[in-house]
């Protein structure tokens, strides 16, 4: 289940369970409920263990839909964070993302790592990228300053990654078959993140994307939307806010200048 | 955000919210962990306005990925339970779940309607299928009786689905201009449950699948697997195990005996 | 480039060229056009060796969209077909036709099949089949008896497939570790192949669906459409043809009475 | 068939086709073989026309792979080359190539532009892009230099696209309700392929790119890859040459080097 062997507890930092294997084939001859329960008491028994030894690394589940099973249990981030959640091993585990595994799960490249990172759950991450129409998992190296920049930007807004790290667990394609692919891979794959960290630390110090986010939620600082998120508010308030009020404007979503 | 008018309090069993339009199509203009609370208290407001009315009718979340959303927070069913339970909704709510959302999401055509009902959430069935190799819900009648017979057999294993029901949500297609055709349609469409029940029931009665899955879980029901499933186990017990037994012999999952 | 070797040229009735690894990683280290012209290039040099042999077998060409390759250039049969005729090559060569890769291009089962078949180039089948919702090969073997159907539809209406076979080119499921499940498996996927025969030369022998669809394109048998079809007719001919008797009544596809 | 009204003959320069109904629900009611005379027969009728004429404007198919329906016969660059060929209307017709269609094929972004320049059909552009994860056509303005550069990369290999045109096809999202986004929408768009052209030209200009790719497959230039260039070689010149030489050294892909 885990693919990693774990350094000697005085000194490791993270400890990554991939559960490739721990999913089904078919569900005709698999009792989902309780292959969940046992992967329940697996994960606890770990934890146990954990804290048999007085250690302090970080438990990280990275999620993952299929591949080499036909279906995985720890599907994507927001499956895991309820699996935890459910059997309540949400405090001892978050998640490593690897973000091509969060696009064979249907999602854009950064989801995962922003749906976790809101909820606390990001632990770390894996620097890959897959190849977008593939439906497999080809580990390559990230070449692509946009989707670095995606992911660094997550990071800065939840006040960095420690203990986890950004690992390079990328593969050089079957054709690149020369030692200086090698060097030419990791050296562009780290130049990627590092230009990616650069743009989201300039989009964060310009400040006009935090600004016009805010903006468009600012129905919700003050007022009813105020009362609404405080949890203070009911259906009979808001219809007396639309009896008074007329149907609200509706604001442009401007998805075109976000983006350009 | 929803799509069926309730009929009076005192008549209703079944509402569903179907969120096709809580979600995002882009994360750049979007804060979507302000979205999940601000969709959280409007779930709770329902809550508390059903209650107000004495009202005792199932509320319902129906989950689907995307359309006309790029990005739908209802994911899947797992998503809809993770959500539920992260902001204590898990008792009001249930999920209504239709199949060929389930596709949509990359899982197979029963996954959500076993991994629901396994944790208790199946309230209500949509019993619409969708065209396999498309990317969007077509929404059709299903004739294929052996994907009713999956669904037919998680219901008999819950017991039944009341007080939901399987709600006929489908269309006839584009091409289909006759009026002969909605009712070649609707009969074919009861068609295919009648007999996919029919071949359920059968199987449950046969009691051979339920028996060969039982077998297959055996090691679970004595010795350390009881105990591992009763909570009362650690490494300890497992590395001692493996010390005196020897690994065990691998049992196949003769996946091709059950498909057969 | 082929998978299986020859057999001595007296016996030898067919000969599979299957062409996973003729494909790029990346289109920016590939010159496609000289890849293709060297691809015919082969074929034809191996036209020419069977001719030298005095051999005749069938050449035949088995499409796959990808994997190994992230992009093959047999993606499809229609794709396959097109490459043949562009280089010569369409008198010397069939495709052997697997639907599981017909799947993975984004096509119904059915699909390479029916498209090949109707063209002349369906040579012979590979009768494996894939888990719908994975994007990678998994060569299976097929248990749904109305795919099956389908299939031997389509070989039905062309007159069978000889020298060509029904090749089981299919694995058991990596779970399935008992030597029983080879078994099984073998005699439930020739059983599916069964089945579907007896129901194709069931619906054949009906005449329903022939009739219908020969109903349905019936207004190209006779006057306007029959000129149409001989090549003697033009857009002048069509409007006066609508200007004289209005637009024609639309005729419903009636999909829901074909798949009932 | 085609959306567009043409303009008077002597004024206009190009005349697309987009079959986006000329495809199938369901192949259980259709005669492909016969849907596909007929739509060669149109087109036949289309060139008739347009010679009755004396006019001079290109005619140009756009592939799409479905929707609205289920399955398109216009698949692809390729199938639609094919099917030009076959029917005997490849001098008349060329495509226009909208990449987002070519992804929900199942290719990458660039592949129908590269594919039809190569062998001499591409016509025009659609300058539209979808969203990746999505399985349907977006129409979104393209706001990624990188994607753009790529297609302009060929335009420039081609010498240009005249009489066809880069068009706008594109729509602004859903939610941009302002009059504003439209306008941002349109410049940086536009924009974007302003960047992707001058990037594309700086790596004709530059030449590293040309000069790998004619290094990797040099070993076609002189000797035995000459021979086979030319048609003049068969089986027993290959195995002499190996025989004689050795198998030759596996030369990298070197995908990374490229893609940095």
């Amino acid at each position: 289940m885990s693919r990693r062997q774990p350094p000697p507890p005085h000194c490791a930092r993270s400890y990554v369970f991939w559960g490739g294997r721990e999913g089904y084939q078919s569900l005709l001859n698999t009792s989902p409920r309780r292959e969940l329960d046992h992967m329940a008491r697996f994960l606890q028994m770990a934890v146990d263990h954990k804290k048999s030894l007085g250690a302090t690394y970080q438990l990280l589940i990275e999620p993952k839909p299929r591949e080499p099973s036909a279906h995985q249990y720890d599907y994507d981030a927001q499956t895991v964070m309820g699996f935890l959640k459910h059997y309540g091993l949400d405090k001892d585990f978050k998640v490593n993302i690897e973000p091509n595994h969060t696009t064979l799960a249907g999602h854009s490249f950064e989801h995962d790592i922003i749906m976790s990172s809101k909820f606390g759950y990001l632990g770390s991450i894996d620097a890959n990228t897959g190849t977008p129409e593939l439906g497999w998992d080809t580990d390559q190296f990230c070449m692509d300053p946009k989707k670095a920049a995606f992911v660094m930007y997550a990071v800065i807004e939840q006040g960095g990654l420690a203990p986890g790290v950004l690992n390079f667990d990328a593969k050089v394609r079957r054709e690149s078959t020369d030692v200086e692919d090698l060097f030419i891979a990791h050296a562009a794959g780290m130049d990627t993140f590092a230009r990616g960290l650069r743009a989201a630390a300039a989009i964060k110090a310009d400040g006009s994307l935090d600004k016009w986010v805010k903006e468009r939620y600012a129905s919700f600082d003050t007022g009813l939307g105020a009362k609404v998120e405080a949890g203070k508010s009911s259906f009979a308030d808001c219809e007396k806010f639309v009896l008074d009020k007329g149907e609200a404007k509706r604001t442009s979503g401007q998805q075109e200048k976000y983006e350009q």
